[in-house]
């Protein structure tokens, strides 16, 4: 089996390593716009070789578009029209309802399956790729009723290796529900970000400060700009509606602050302490 | 030498643990109005045994204040009053102006040193004590020329063993910077746990797929309330300028979005990865 990945950064690259780890196929290649990337795939053992979209597409059982969305919104039709009647193709999007969109009336639709591993880090690029990345991380499918049982179960076999658990919904409540556990983690880091360093007259003394509650709650600052603008671009509804439900939430714990209401600042914070007993 | 800690659980349990491991003192004993944490405290060898304000105070070599804020604005003043006149005191609370303020006329003044060790965890009680906590961390030292040099050597000598960072200034400093790097910091996660909790229709669907970019960004929801409470109320005018700054960071994010206004995106997410510079 051909494994061919369009885009083979950390997405990309740490599926390839999980791939090579489990004997997924026999053969790994990639395409990119960026040959630099692709050497240090090469280099990296990530991939066998590489070559044109042209090339490669038309012989490829299994692609994996790994690139940022917008890009994936250009190439998914592209991809569907060259590929064989039998091939499976997925994406690593961190939205789906464009992507999904894309490709709704297209004759191969079926060959193509909406995914989302739940999985990343701060870093980008094929020298940040992690053979366990994916490990006991969620996966969402979404629309698979547009998918027939064949193409289907091949990804699901996949993900099994993987050891990821699957979960199942339309790509409409995926990218609400992502605009609040994970596009708006992404913009309240950021944010913090350049609140502290727009200080100008003190932002140093401060950054010598940092504590481990800093550096955790201010970590996701460093993702790709790349990955993220056509995201929140392509999530905009939904993410400023998740916006909009935080400033809330941060105009209730402020103004209760500024009239000491200690009563309303306890339940605020208790309210907050659940977060521990959902999440592990 | 006689350590004497008032309060004893996640930062006193852990400087305990600490001086234990480094033989700083003879004896370590603990006050606590709570007796749960007292008898939790010897079971778990954080100290030795533990007594009453009239007891042990008096006859104190060192004392550690480790209560939450509010209750060291209380009991430095009762402290000082009782100790002997070559007794060394410190406290290791998060706001330090009116920490400091509470004493600024005491004749004892120069036996206290007000320190912040920027560590922590977001777990409290003396079981979550930590013999490594402070290791490699920064220590700030707040208004030191208060201090005589023989009291202010033997807390130097303490945090060296501790192996930590040394940083000094102003208290006034100390509370607007802190404010940014750390107050904030927790009403941001607390604000997220509540926005997503908030969501009841759909809370535990999008929790269900929480990423570890989530999981970092709401840790310090878990944080505890009895200690939160006194430092939002206690630096309330410093804490709200960090939030103002904040929230117009946010808007300035959310606007650019909402007018697809991709230059000033990238310009916002580059800036912000500028912090992966400056923090390891």
């Amino acid at each position: 089996m051909n494994v061919v990945f369009i885009g083979i950064g950390l997405m990309g690259g740490s599926m390839s390593l999980a791939m090579k780890k489990n004997n997924f196929a026999k053969n790994y290649q990639a395409i990119s716009r960026n040959v630099t990337t692709l050497k240090k795939a090469v280099e990296l053992n990530l991939i066998d070789s590489h070559g044109t979209f042209q090339e490669l597409v038309p012989n490829a059982d299994f692609i994996v578009l790994a690139t940022p969305i917008d890009a994936i919104i250009n190439q998914l039709p592209m991809v569907l029209d060259l590929i064989k009647e039998t091939a499976v193709v997925i994406d690593l999007g961190s939205t789906k309802k464009s992507i999904v969109d894309s490709v709704v009336n297209h004759p191969k639709r079926k060959n193509f399956v909406a995914i989302h591993p739940i999985a990343g880090t701060e870093y980008s690029g094929p020298e940040s790729a992690l053979a366990d990345l994916y490990e006991n991380k969620t996966c969402i499918l979404c629309d698979i009723e547009k998918n027939t049982p064949i193409i289907l179960n091949k990804v699901k076999e996949l993900l099994h290796l993987l050891k990821m658990n699957l979960v199942y919904m339309s790509s409409s409540d995926h990218d609400l529900y992502l605009a609040y556990v994970s596009h708006l983690s992404h913009i309240i880091s950021f944010s913090l970000s350049n609140t502290v360093l727009n200080n100008k007259e003190n932002s140093k003394e401060i950054l010598n400060l940092a504590g481990s509650g800093f550096a955790s709650t201010v970590r996701l600052a460093k993702s790709s700009p790349e990955m993220w603008l056509p995201i929140y671009l392509d999530n905009k509804q939904n993410i400023i509606k998740a916006i909009d439900g935080f400033t809330t939430k941060l105009l209730e714990i402020k103004t209760a602050i500024e009239k000491n209401d200690s009563k309303k600042i306890v339940e605020f914070l208790y309210n907050g302490n659940k977060i521990g007993k959902i999440l592990k």
